[in-house]
């Protein structure tokens, strides 16, 4: 079943400018590809008020049925993730023996004992599934909960981008396949092109081609040498079929362009094929 | 004056993570440096719904009094941020003369004329001031308008990072500097160092100076080489006084985590100074 889907990622370093957040866009990325919808991306500080504000936004103002959030898992004071998410969803937090059991064998392996600060990593909401962490030391969470009536799922994941992709690939995206769904991409570069000279060519497009996405990307230099990208994607049960409408799509659009425009090179950067 | 600032970055492309999103990153350091603060970030597709409900929780749920927006400026169909800010505000989108005429100037350069896709680019909500892009075509806004009796400023920019960095830099930079606000930063790696170690000495610090922000980021291998970055940082009035106290506190914790972790080594990325 597709999800609507919302990325939360946490840490005042995100607001300072201090990180650029390629967590958000790795996610993002794996939900496109898996056929997930994502309907907003959040970033708010190590913030509790402004943490539970945001997961808010995204269930009930953006309609949300699955949060993942990145960042505040680790044993420092304002690593508070797992606490907000207990206090929105109204849950204890509890020790989970499985991951205190983890973290304890890892510091143990290196001759360090256990203190309150390493033990506050295995503090996860009542109800949740712990996350091991084979790079890192701090587990992550799947919950699914209630909220005001609606089942919701809430991952959470750490904010070192090795980490969550590890354990994104290892816990999530097993989870979140949807079987027989395909995404099929397909990727041009026009040049000498200004998104201006086929805006109304795109209107055509997307009237007749309504299960297709199209969207424009201009690059170069407007003036000297104007170019764009020119995307288009669809989601498919029938990987066949659907990279044949993919191609005849493709085909009537860059016709449409040829026509018009005769000066206009085009380059194939991806023809339409299934995307992993 | 401090500014409460919102950022909100427009696209699908965000959502699919065919882009990373360097733009949000670029305007928050930008405002930390500044001496604004950033609350929350948010990234939503083309879609009049999601705008406005982003619009909305930015300045009602974050309490911003400031958002600075980005992307859906263009010419083709799906640029919709303009008519979505109208559209929150409950104004009128014109066509303003000062934009039409400079789109008009760009395109006959070239020989080329206007067309609708081209004119609406133009049409900006009423009561904006158009910020002229000497990159691309597009203008961007500044709009300073009351909302449920709040005065918020609503600053929208291209997507294009070359474009919206000049434009950054033109019109909102000179407009959102506080005279006499200065940022003090320090940067030092900890090697081998885990957040762990040191969770209890930060929060010590962290009582002691409570005008200095402070949080560490994990670098390295947890099992081979942990290492931290440790990072804090002030604003002054006073860059000499500034600089005094974000050196008295860096030595006071140095030589807390010297005296508990003799053998951790300390380098100084950065040392107390005045960032730009």
């Amino acid at each position: 079943m597709q999800r609507r889907c919302a990325i939360l990622t946490i840490g005042y370093e995100l607001l300072q400018g201090r990180v650029v957040d390629t967590n958000s866009a790795y996610i993002a990325k794996k939900l496109y590809v898996l056929g997930h919808q994502v309907v907003v991306k959040m970033s708010v500080g190590d913030d509790k008020e402004h943490i539970i504000k945001a997961l808010r936004t995204c269930i009930k103002v953006f309609n949300c049925d699955t949060v993942i959030t990145t960042g505040g898992l680790g044993p420092t004071p304002d690593d508070i993730t797992l606490e907000c998410i207990a206090q929105f969803l109204n849950l204890p937090l509890e020790i989970n023996e499985e991951a205190l059991r983890d973290i304890e064998r890892k510091y143990r392996e290196r001759g360090l004992e256990l203190n309150p600060s390493r033990v506050k990593m295995a503090k996860i909401p009542k109800g949740a599934t712990p996350l091991l962490n084979r790079v890192g030391i701090a587990p992550g969470i799947w919950l699914e909960a209630s909220y005001s009536g609606k089942r919701i799922t809430i991952i959470a994941l750490p904010g070192v981008p090795r980490e969550m992709m590890t354990m994104f690939e290892d816990h999530v995206e097993p989870r979140l396949r949807i079987p027989g769904r395909h995404l099929i991409e397909a990727s041009i570069v026009l040049k000498p092109c200004r998104e201006s000279d086929i805006a109304d060519i795109l209107k055509e497009f997307s009237k007749r081609y309504r299960e297709i996405y199209v969207k424009t990307h201009p690059h170069g230099h407007e003036v000297s040498s104007p170019s764009i990208n020119l995307y288009m994607s669809l989601y498919s049960d029938n990987p066949s079929q659907g990279i044949e409408l993919c191609r005849e799509a493709k085909a009537f659009l860059l016709n449409s362009i040829k026509t018009r425009f005769p000066n206009i090179s085009i380059e194939l950067v991806k023809d339409c094929s299934i995307s992993k």
